[in-house]
């Protein structure tokens, strides 16, 4: 993959940011799909199709829905899932509190000079949320395991008109967030180096100070506390996102996606006929118990959609591995391949 | 096992409950490795010891320690601990607060009448706890997996004294805590039967309602919430407890732990030769995925020890399986063995 192969853009900036971001995470779900699927080798093993809806808490009308693609047994791909949500409904109060913490650009209802009625801010306001969501699991242990995600958030005024009324105003407040990144089990410096460098370039068409903050925000997003290092090799990470326009924010994210085939399938491409030892397989087992290790105790989307009443539960928990391993008291050797691996991960190198 | 055979006593009631504490742990880590070893059939697998000690956040002084004693790659036990932890130390303003609202019990320094000033509540305190935590994982997946744990903890007067005082004088609070239960793969009626009966005989000698509350206090904490199941066939739980006094409280742990070899090891004695197919032992992974989940995302041990600095990970995720599995859109088929447990899962049962 070159940048001549880079895809025209699906973008339409006469439509709102949302309608357009729902056009470009169908499109990247079936590109990146297809893109994946060129990679693997066992006859009949495709991505297959679950759509799925959301019902809202009080049950009444519908508050979206989705549609998860997952591929399982391959001879490349273990297990895979390249997951679209496209959702909207009523944030509750609480919600709502716990969103003004996190999200800087928040702003109220209220006009400035209304007063300070709290009850007023309180009331339910309509949110909207569309994002892509994909972790790939290679059987391979010398091909990384990669996570991405990108997605768009709005927060309209307040709700009443009438239940299927899920239409949006123009949002008051609205963000966009995600990122891309490698868990190898072993690491290769050159791939580490082609993921990056290949986000870096997406990045950098944007603004040049992107990619070093970005970087630095994914090793301390993915980062397993209890065990001092981080879930892998890294990439990019950004969230509560609305430093540029949002028609350029929305370029941002296709540009993001779009570096992601040409910075993965030739990893995949190079590694995937590595003939692997047992030794090299249990050592992915345990690598993947870490992986599920950050995702169930850290991982914020994660935590947030076992939390969340109505969730579907195998979407969110399709970035766990198909076979982890706990091994009491293992460390890997001085001076292995693995413990190469270990030391990046606790302490992060610059690739790009 | 019968009750001829129960150990006697090794309480001591003209020493400190404390000091009774820690020699029963002691006494049951000795007594319950060596009845599990006698079900272990590969040559030389043994429970090995390992000893750690404790620092204190501030490095200064001795925080305690314990011993992790580990079962590794046998015929029956494929992964199994019983670890004995004997800490100490100060507790922070902040560990103070979070303690004060678990805890009905909880006193502070204040005496009667001596006015609010907060301040003074929230310098710090001395706290000990000991405790016995296990998990056994068997090969078999006819045979159940089963955690125990039985803990005591006191939070005594301010400290200041100096750094080297680790010794309370009387406790201003205490409590006891634990529990014991068992997580099938395969549902065998009669094995839930044993095990629960055998622990009500134990709480049954203290008042006849702490089997049916402890339970239920069972079911209620081992739920695994985003799958509206429990975690297995449950058991007995409690915590907070001081309802007796505190030489009757360490009675009853006493014979909670002397209830646990005679309601577990005829299961393992009868279940360990069941020759298992392929997908008997996959949906043991299965289980075992639903197993991690459950102590990553909820079991509160876990997770303030994951969160503690300076805590041992090992002995914390020595609970964890050698195994499990996460496949996507896996369920049981109608009318199975597999879907028979699941539904005991979500239906709690009253076994004695």
């Amino acid at each position: 993959m070159s940048s001549e192969t880079t895809p025209k853009s699906v973008l339409d900036p006469s439509k709102p940011i949302r309608v357009q971001m729902e056009a470009l995470i169908r499109a990247k779900q079936a590109e990146i799909t297809a893109g994946l699927e060129s990679q693997e080798t066992k006859e009949g093993v495709k991505f297959h199709a679950d759509e799925w809806t959301r019902d809202t808490a009080n049950g009444k009308g519908k508050g979206g829905g989705g549609r998860s693609m997952v591929i399982q047994g391959g001879e490349t791909f273990e297990k895979g899932g390249v997951n679209i949500s496209i959702v909207h409904g009523e944030l509750t109060p609480a919600a709502l509190i716990s969103m003004k913490s996190n999200h800087k650009s928040f702003r109220t209802n209220k006009k400035s000079g209304e007063g300070d009625n709290d009850n007023d801010e309180l009331l339910p306001k309509r949110f909207f949320a569309a994002g892509l969501s994909m972790v790939i699991h290679p059987v391979n242990p010398h091909c990384p395991t990669t996570h991405l995600n990108y997605r768009y958030f709005e927060v309209g005024r307040r709700a009443g008109k009438g239940e299927d009324e899920d239409e949006l105003e123009e949002p008051e407040c609205w963000w966009f967030g995600g990122g891309a990144d490698l868990t190898p089990s072993y690491l290769y410096e050159e791939d580490a180096k082609l993921f990056h460098t290949e986000h870096k370039k997406a990045l950098d068409e944007f603004d040049p100070s992107y990619y070093p903050r970005f970087k630095k925000w994914c090793d301390e997003y993915f980062y397993i506390a209890h065990r001092g290092e981080t879930r892998g090799i890294g990439g990019i990470f950004f969230d509560d996102f609305d430093e540029l326009p949002a028609q350029k924010c929305l370029e941002m994210a296709e540009r993001c996606f779009d570096a992601f085939l040409p910075s993965y399938l030739p990893i995949i491409e190079k590694r995937k006929s590595i003939v692997a030892t047992e030794e090299e397989k249990q050592w992915q087992l345990v690598r993947r118990g870490r992986y599920v290790e950050f995702n169930l105790v850290y991982d914020r989307g994660t935590k947030f959609g076992l939390q969340t009443p109505g969730s579907r539960i195998e979407s969110i928990l399709m970035s766990l591995p198909v076979n982890a391993s706990w091994l009491y008291n293992h460390s890997p050797e001085a001076g292995s391949r693995e413990e190469k691996l270990v030391k990046v991960c606790q302490k992060p190198v610059e690739w790009a």
